[in-house]
């Protein structure tokens, strides 16, 4: 029996040309939180009807539009659909990038955020877009994330992302962020400083914390072969990524590092670390990727509410095979639950100014 | 029943204080090759002996003292062992660096390679040193490839290493090759070339041809997030990269790229290619480790004769616990009798200059 405060969690299909309406009906089917949370679809109730009887391989759902207001508990038979004020249905083409199909997915995101800033719901979890999509819909912008940063208004630096491998191997989960992300190598490199290293981690540790439920174990990986083999490979270790280490221990996080990052994600993805902190894009992804990213989930930070998504794209290649995996919007879905039950990013404010946001 | 001429292979323990011993003794008991090749160790035959009968976990094997002359055949229940001219028992101390230690493990395989060069064996197969013990013992170099190197008369930069991992999930195998490898990251970035990379290309698809017995699948490696994203994150793909991929198809190589290096490996640890050129060390190492570094080869290109290694290093901290596996050396010595078999690397001589060697 659902509990009767239990928080109201809006999903979001993203493009319903990929394979997120598929991920979304085969999550809200098979997810055990109804009873922990009150989910709905935020999205075109009709054109998600018609997706659901149209593809193959989808559980049998009822589609029910309900009200924005209306807080009956959710069931995993019926989809409640809240609709978005303009609910663009447009010549959605299945399987390829079209205006109306980045038209959608940013209403559904849009009108999302618009229920959770105004207290009517507790968190937004995410389906895959696409981004060329959304930029012949009309909007400037990379993602989700950054859509969602100016409806809140805030700067797109002022959010980033952990990426979250759930249950590695049962050894409770691993979370990766990036000091340096979405820029060339070269410049990532010349650009690492040891305070955005221990920024990063400090965010690292204060979203792990509540995720896990208790003081995480996090790894800096170190720049160079070898972690810089006694200077031998390059002097980044000793000069900006051990200093960031020092930094953290003095905030209080369980830290270690630099250590190199081939053995670094082994023993991570043995369960000796919670946390990474990765100092440019591929070096977390890398690993990431192999681990298992049709599970992975992404989280954003500096938010003022919790939003997590899945860490996988549209897939226009096997939409409508019925072959789409549903287990990172399964665990986007319990990552959202198991945060607002802990009342995150709230408990956020407590820690270190630097866990909040810039980077 | 051998074939009366099946190639000598020789063994070589590496440092007697890690697990090397270890490694070759239970390869020995459990490779299904003896039919294939005579194996031999090359060692100290009183220190193997004592080390046998020591430490745990290990198979029950004699141990024969032979002449490097001896034609017999190896089998599975008596090690064969050939002496060094300068057989250095001296005082190893177990599970620790010291002067002895790496002294035995030069001694090993400078003899070793005599014994190649003479026409005597066909190959080499190495077991792990440790570079401290190694300068202690008063050798300034890495390890054993450039001492190997030197027995040749060869700079250590005519030879260079494959990392080579079998049958990836039934897949058929993986090779990677560094276009880049010890050197900073900063400055890796900043010195790579279309020709380096398309010579690491080609000495790649030249040792994976007579390995996996037909044309590799040969992919390249990008160095920005996400391939650069059309020059936004970069312009190394295609002022540099994409060029070496063109030299690399106009050599005949069956290749593609840059391909982001992500999902690159994710594709490549699938069976979708055979072979990846990485850019930088921890490019090709944090997918190598993770995708299973204990069963991994390193196998050395530009020498006058086959040499394989296992990738694996002296692990101290388990040495007579009787957990050392020993998956590197089997496959290792897997390799190595394969390659002998092809005739590599003189059909190497029939490739491309840009195989041979030089970077």
């Amino acid at each position: 029996m659902p509990h009767a405060a239990a928080p109201i969690v809006l999903l979001t299909c993203g493009d319903p040309a990929g394979i997120g309406p598929e991920v979304v009906a085969k999550a809200w089917a098979a997810t055990p939180l109804h009873a922990d949370a009150r989910l709905r679809v935020v999205g075109d109730a009709a054109s998600l009807a018609a997706t659901l009887a149209d593809r193959a391989g989808l559980p049998r759902l009822a589609c029910q539009r309900i009200d924005s207001a209306d807080d009956r508990p959710s069931t995993a038979g019926t989809l409640l659909v809240i609709e978005p004020p303009a609910a663009a249905a447009g010549d959605v083409v299945v399987g390829s990038a079209t205006p109306a199909g980045g038209r959608a997915a940013a209403a559904a995101v849009l009108a999302a955020a618009q229920l959770v800033l105004s207290g009517r719901a507790a968190a937004i979890v995410t389906g895959p877009l696409h981004k060329e999509a959304l930029h012949a819909a009309g909007y400037d912008v990379p993602g989700h994330t950054e859509l969602l940063a100016r409806a809140c208004g805030l700067a797109d630096a002022e959010v980033s992302m952990m990426l979250w491998l759930p249950e590695q191997h049962g050894a409770g989960g691993l979370g990766i962020v990036h000091a340096t992300l979405h820029e060339p190598l070269a410049r990532a490199v010349s650009r690492l400083t040891s305070a955005g290293i221990a920024e990063a981690g400090v965010r690292l540790a204060g979203l792990l914390e509540p995720l896990i439920g208790r003081r995480p174990r996090i790894a800096v990986a170190a720049l160079n072969p070898h972690g810089g083999e006694s200077g031998l490979f390059g002097d980044e270790e000793p000069r900006i990524v051990a200093p960031a280490v020092g930094l953290l221990a003095a905030a209080g996080v369980d830290v270690r590092g630099p250590l190199p990052a081939d053995t670094l994600f082994l023993r991570a993805s043995r369960g000796e670390f919670d946390g990474v902190v990765a100092l440019y894009h591929d070096q977390g992804h890398i690993p990431a990727k192999l681990l298992g990213m049709h599970r992975a989930v992404n989280i954003t930070l500096g938010l003022p509410f919790v939003r997590t998504s899945v860490a996988h794209g549209t897939a226009f290649d096997i939409v409508g095979t019925g072959a789409a995996d549903p287990s990172s919007m399964l665990a986007a879905i319990a990552a959202a639950v198991r945060l607002v039950s802990v009342g995150w990013p709230l408990t956020a404010a407590a820690a270190p100014a630097a866990a909040r946001g810039r980077r």
